[in-house]
């Protein structure tokens, strides 16, 4: 007479998982973690096995364990996604998988659904890298063409003086993956559609959202994000245009840049994404309770705003103190129970605010509590726009 | 190197402490839960250790691995808080505990805050029990002195006739811990204030809550409830003597009748309560994070508004189909993940929406999908009132 609660099978045990599993028990659904590390964050809330992805014996016992598999971590290998699909249903599949880990088919996708792209081509030789480098020109970005996140794998080219150097850095990846070339785009913003599609087709996309990086990692959201409304709605076609293309079911995230009033496709990331994170308080129904529903054939909640919002990501360490944070209405805090480490995402704080003049009071606030003006301080024209009296 | 993350335990492993532990994650805060039952729901998201409140060798255990012990359940023996005080933090304090454990003790520190309770006697023979329905009248109940809990151990007189019947029932449970005769009130409404104090005596509430229950338990809630604003005021300013007059900390719930203009202490709950579900979507900070905040000594969360909402029940087992419910908008799901069985809550809706008119149709669509029109009709009144245009 028991019931069986489904259960999400999910590969990689970082905050995306943890923060899936705490979306999942309101629908009273359980998850179930595999990660190569013991001290997985998501271990604290989930069945957590320790195993490699290549560990097919480990991973025929997880696959049988659960009613579906997603993803935490896009850089799973293709192979071990596509084995586990002989066993159980993978949300999102193998294919779009594979195609959002390697650079070079990404933005040919883009291009396919009519998104262009920064120009770039393909090196897999010093020679090429020449090539490429007085096609392209300076600045441009070489990167790896396959297992890129967070900036991981780029270097970025000044001059054309800089080519050893790259060539020094990233020329042992060359093979067998390759290394791509990106022209450098001198963007107004970087924005990003996080989008979710249902098992049914059902498509809903939540209110663009613009970021900002801080060396390669991602510091700072706010949503909505205030762009012409045409330009708004265009990205959402396009996020809606690429899910059709690779028939794709869970949530994602679109990176666009915006350049002299025109889109251009940056890359997507075939999970949840850490510029959705605001969505947990901001939106009606967040990223992650949304993905859960996708991946489980469930319906779609609604993906409306709830209050503009920013979000503050913590890297290496959580800025102290916490209690001064804690103390300011409105902040929502996130910490990820990690340890802490150089370059590590370890948790963020979401401010949701119905009022824009208050939105923005309060993110000074948290700034100055922490002594994080700087990482703000890029954000606030845009902040101090929206506050400003409609005229 | 290594962090460590504060730890709470629980005593009982429901879904109240199923929620805490929701709440406690991305504070950064784990949980470790004591329950009798292998299968409690909270387990499926906290380690749970399955014993006796009795059991001193497994609390020891338990008590040397958490930092501050709190309550899901407030029938937990008072000397079993009192043993564990000994040995760790325990908030509430036992002495908040023992008084609300005892009808008579509760309302004699609802008289002691000038707070009116209906009549009632305390009743340990049958000739007592004749005294106090003559000396009270009817309609009246019966009720066990301690360990009662969503309309159990209660017996309702209609007519002085059902004296034999209701010794019947509960006359074994006279002795040793008693009885109480309480008059039947005829209220307007029943009403609770949901309030938290932290351990520096900081005090909040959310906006009170007007419910509705059905055979003891609790059916449906409604916030804010559409008191008049002093009498508001008052049952907010006895919530606060109340939790100074205990040295409370913690969150609590006390429960109202509102008749005839004037407000009676019923009972306090001195935990997270059923009736403050609603705060996880409806308020800037849930209950369930504040108690958490409030038994680690953290700073207290905003309490205020974030939308109107309403709670549904869910009691016996989940309601069908829940993809209906899921399909509509602003429905928040909870499922408790437990096993389906008569009087059992096994999770609850909750719909926030800032446009009350809004609010009355979706509550409305939602009753109807899952055809329980009857649990939202006794609460009509009040969300047509409240989605009428103002005068």
């Amino acid at each position: 007479m028991s019931r069986r609660l489904p259960v999400i099978g999910i590969l990689g045990g970082g905050q995306l998982a943890r923060m899936l599993a705490l979306a999942a028990a309101p629908l009273g659904v359980r998850c179930s973690v595999v990660d190569g590390s013991a001290d997985a964050c998501a271990g604290q809330l989930a069945p957590l096995r320790v195993a490699d992805w290549r560990d097919l014996a480990s991973l025929e016992q997880f696959a049988a364990a659960v009613d579906v598999v997603t993803f935490d971590f896009e850089n799973v290998p293709a192979a071990t996604a596509e084995w586990l699909r002989q066993r159980v249903p993978v949300h999102p599949s193998p294919e779009a998988l594979a195609v959002a880990q390697d650079r070079i088919s990404e933005k040919m996708l883009f291009r396919a659904i009519g998104l262009d792209t920064p120009a770039f081509a393909a090196v897999s030789t010093r020679s090429e890298l020449d090539a490429a480098v007085a096609r392209i020109g300076v600045p441009s970005i070489l990167k790896t063409r396959r297992l890129g996140y967070d900036g991981k794998g780029q270097f970025r080219l000044r001059s054309a003086t800089d080519v050893d150097a790259a060539w020094a850095a990233l020329g042992a990846q060359a093979t067998p993956h390759g290394l791509v070339l990106e022209a450098f785009v001198p963007f107004t913003r970087e924005l990003s559609v996080l989008a979710v599609r249902g098992r049914d087709g059902e498509f809903r996309t939540w209110p663009l959202t613009q970021n900002w990086h801080h060396q390669g990692i991602l510091a700072l959201s706010c949503a909505p994000a205030t762009v012409a409304p045409e330009l708004a709605a265009l990205a959402l076609h396009k996020a809606q245009a690429l899910a059709e293309k690779l028939d794709y079911v869970g949530v994602f995230a679109l990176e666009l840049f915006e350049h002299a009033g025109h889109l251009l496709g940056n890359e997507m990331a075939p999970r949840v994404h850490n510029s959705g994170h605001w969505t947990i308080e901001g939106a009606v129904t967040s990223q992650f309770e949304n993905h859960v529903r996708a991946v489980l054939g469930l319906p779609l909640g609604a993906t409306t705003l709830r209050a503009p919002s920013v979000m503050f990501n913590w890297i290496d360490a959580l800025p102290e103190p916490v209690t001064g944070a804690l103390a300011l209405s409105d902040v929502h805090w996130h910490d990820y129970g990690k340890d802490p480490r150089p370059g590590r995402k370890v948790g963020h704080a979401t401010i949701a605010c119905a009022d824009s003049v208050q939105l923005l009071a309060r993110a000074q606030a948290l700034a100055q509590a922490l002594g994080r003006e700087p990482q703000l301080a890029p954000a606030l024209p845009v902040l101090h726009a929206g506050a400003a009296p409609r005229g």
